[in-house]
C-alpha cells in the first residue's frame, strides 16, 4: 500500500511521474540507455534541460526578462550566493530558514534584519500594511515565502524601494507568484518540484548575467557562470533536472498553478478545520491570516499524546508527521503530490483521536 | 539495443544497478514510497547513506582516520572548498581541470604552480623521480590523478613535504589507491561511481573536523559542517547518494578495486593496441607511460576522416566518442561500467575504418 506521505522535504512526488521514470530508467524511451547514463552534452538531455526551463517559465508566465537556472546545493548554498552575487541585503526573519540566510549573508557583508517574528513565536508574516525601512547601500529586501517549519506563509508580495529577492523553497509551484516583481527567486526541488539535489533559481536575464561581485568569489558561485552556459558550466543534476520537468508537466497537465492553487487551499482548510473544530485537543500554531497551506503545523493541549497519536498514524500508513526537531508538535506537509485521500486519512485520525476512539 | 556508452560523463552504469533501481523507484522495497519520497532525517534514509559511506570505506581499505562525505556541486565546487578549506595550495597541473583548480584558489589566495605538462601539450604526467619544491607557508600538493580530456593517469602516488589533496573524479573506484597518503580526495560520481550531483569527498577526520579557515566561508563550503552532520547538514542528493551505494556494492560483489583494475587495464591496453597498430591510421596523444586505463585519447593522422567514423560508430550503437571540445580528436571513455562487449565493439570498428572497410 502506498503510504500517506506527509514528509516536509524530500517529500510526496506524483504517482504517475514516478511511474514515467521507472518505466524508463533503465532505457530512456528507446535511446538505448539511461538518462544517468547520458552526458550533459548531448542534444538528447539539453532538450530535457530546456523544456523543464520553459516548462517552469510557462506555469509562472515569466517574462522574457527574467530566466531559470538549476543548480546544486540547495537553499543554503542559495545563502551565501545571493550576497556573494547581489551585494548588502535587508532581511524578514519569518523562521529559521530566514535566520539561517542572514548569518550566511553576514559572513559576507553587511546585512541587516528589518522585520521579525521571533518575539510572536514565529506565528506571523508581515501583513500587506508592513513597511520596511531599508538601509542606504541596501541592494535587495529578502523573504522566506514559506517557513516549513513554524508552519507561516506569506499572503502577499511586498512592496520595497529595492529589488526583492525571495526563498520560494517549500511552496515553489504550489500557487500563482507575480515572478516579475522579483529580481531573484530560488527553490530546492524536495518539496513541490522533484527530488533533492536540483536548486530552481528563477531571476532577471541582466542581474544573473552581470556579476558585480569580488573578484574573489568563486567562478560557479556567481550566476553569471551559469546563466552564460544554460546551467551547464560543470555536469548539472541530469536525472533530478529530469524529475523537476516530469513534475512541472505534471503541475502544468492538472490546471497550472491555479489548479495547484485550488488544491492547496482545499486540502489546507480541511485540516485546519479539525484543528480548530476541537480546541480541547489541538493548538494550531500559525496565526490565522499567516497559516501556510504547504506546512500545516500544531501541538496537542496534552503533549504527552502525541506518542500514542503518531504510533496510529503509524498503524494506517500515515508517515512525516513529526513536528521538526527545533520546535516539536506536529506537521503536516501537504505538497502538490500529496492527495486529497491522503488528506482525508489524516483528518479521519485526528477526529477519531479527539473522539477518544485512538 | 542497449548502446556502447563511451561518454566522459555522465557515463555507463552498471546494468544490474539500473534494473534494481528503476524495480524500486516507484516503491523502495515495499516501504510504501519511492526513495525519492523519503524524508533525509529517517532512518531508511540514513542507513542507505551509511551503507554507502561503508561500501566505499572498505573498497579503499580506509583506516579510522578518514572518513566519508557525499556532498553538492562536483569537483568545480571542490575547487574553492579545499583553499577555502585547507589554505594555501601548491598544484601540478596535467590539463584542464587542474588548471581550472588553481585559477579557483588564486581567486582565494595564493596558490603555486609547481609542475605543468602544459608545454609538452599535456601529454605526461609526472614520473615517480619528479619533485616538487613548494614553497613556505604551503599547506598541501594538488594533483589530479586522471586527466578526463588529455587521457593521461597518474601511475603513483608522488612523495611530499606536504599533505596531498587530489582530484580523483575520473578514475575513482577503478584501481585501489592508498588514500591514507592523502589528507583528502574528492571525485564527482558521474565517472566511475553514480549519476550526477553527487561528489564524493574522502580525507582525514580531524582535517575535515578543525576548519581554520576565515570566518567569512560559508557554513555550507566548511568541511567540518558536513562532517559534523553525517553529509546531511542541509537535504543531500538523496537519490543519487541511494545509488553511489549500488555501484560501490557492484564494485565490491565484482572484485573490488583489485577487480575494477584488472578489468581497466585489460580493457585499456586492448584499444592502446589497435591505435599503436595502425600508426598510419591513428595517433595516440598521451605518452605510453602516461596513458589513461579510463579515457582513451586519440586523432586519426587524417583529421578529415573523422565524420565518417563517427557516423559509422553511430550506425554501430557506439557513442559517446568526439574528444572533449576544447581539444577535439576522439576519445573512449571505459569507465567500469563499459562492458568488454563494448570495448570489443569498438576494437572491430577500428580495425574496420583503419582496414579501408567503413
Amino acid at each position: 500500500m502506498r503510504k500517506h506521505n506527509f514528509s516536509a522535504g524530500p517529500g510526496a512526488l506524483p504517482l504517475s511521474v514516478l511511474e514515467e521514470a521507472a518505466a524508463n530508467l533503465v532505457d530512456h524511451h528507446g535511446s538505448g540507455l539511461s538518462l544517468m547514463e547520458m552526458s550533459h552534452r548531448t542534444p538528447g538531455f539539453e532538450s530535457i534541460l530546456f523544456e523543464a526551463r520553459e516548462t517552469i517559465a510557462r506555469l509562472y508566465g515569466l517574462p522574457d526578462s527574467h530566466e531559470v537556472l538549476f543548480l546544486q546545493g540547495g537553499a543554503s548554498l542559495q545563502f551565501a550566493m545571493v550576497p556573494y552575487n547581489l551585494g548588502q541585503g535587508a532581511y524578514i526573519n519569518t523562521g529559521v530558514w530566514s535566520q539561517k540566510a542572514i548569518e550566511e549573508a553576514r559572513r559576507i557583508g553587511p546585512a541587516t534584519e528589518v522585520w521579525s517574528a521571533k518575539a510572536g513565536g514565529f506565528r506571523d508574516c508581515p501583513s500587506p500594511e508592513t513597511t520596511f525601512d531599508v538601509a542606504e547601500g541596501t541592494k535587495y529586501l529578502h523573504l522566506t515565502t514559506n517557513n516549513t517549519i513554524y508552519g507561516t506563509q506569506w499572503r502577499h508580495v511586498p512592496e520595497a524601494s529595492v529589488p526583492l529577492v525571495a526563498d520560494l523553497s517549500s511552496d515553489f509551484l504550489s500557487e500563482p507568484v507575480a515572478l516579475d516583481k522579483f529580481d531573484l527567486v530560488y527553490a530546492g526541488a524536495q518539496k513541490n518540484a522533484g527530488p533533492s539535489g536540483v536548486t530552481v533559481v528563477i531571476g532577471k536575464r541582466d542581474v544573473l548575467r552581470s556579476f558585480t561581485g569580488a573578484e574573489s568569489v568563486p567562478t560557479i558561485l556567481r550566476y553569471k557562470t551559469q546563466a552564460e552556459n544554460d546551467s551547464m558550466y560543470n555536469t548539472p543534476n541530469t536525472f533530478g533536472i529530469y524529475l523537476v520537468g516530469l513534475v512541472a508537466k505534471w503541475v502544468r497537465d492538472n490546471g497550472g498553478l491555479v489548479g495547484a492553487r485550488e488544491r492547496a487551499v482545499a486540502k489546507s482548510a480541511a485540516l485546519y478545520r479539525v484543528i480548530d473544530n476541537h480546541p480541547e485537543v489541538y493548538r494550531g500554531h500559525a496565526a490565522p491570516a499567516s497559516r501556510s497551506r504547504m506546512n500545516v503545523t500544531w501541538n496537542l493541549v496534552d503533549d504527552s499524546r502525541q506518542k500514542a497519536l503518531l504510533a496510529e498514524a503509524d498503524r494506517r500508513g500515515i508517515i512525516g508527521l513529526k513536528g521538526h526537531r527545533l520546535v516539536g508538535g506536529l506537521r503536516a506537509s501537504i505538497y502538490n503530490a500529496v492527495p486529497e485521500t491522503s488528506v482525508q486519512a489524516l483528518i479521519d485520525l485526528l477526529n477519531d483521536f479527539a473522539a477518544g476512539k485512538v
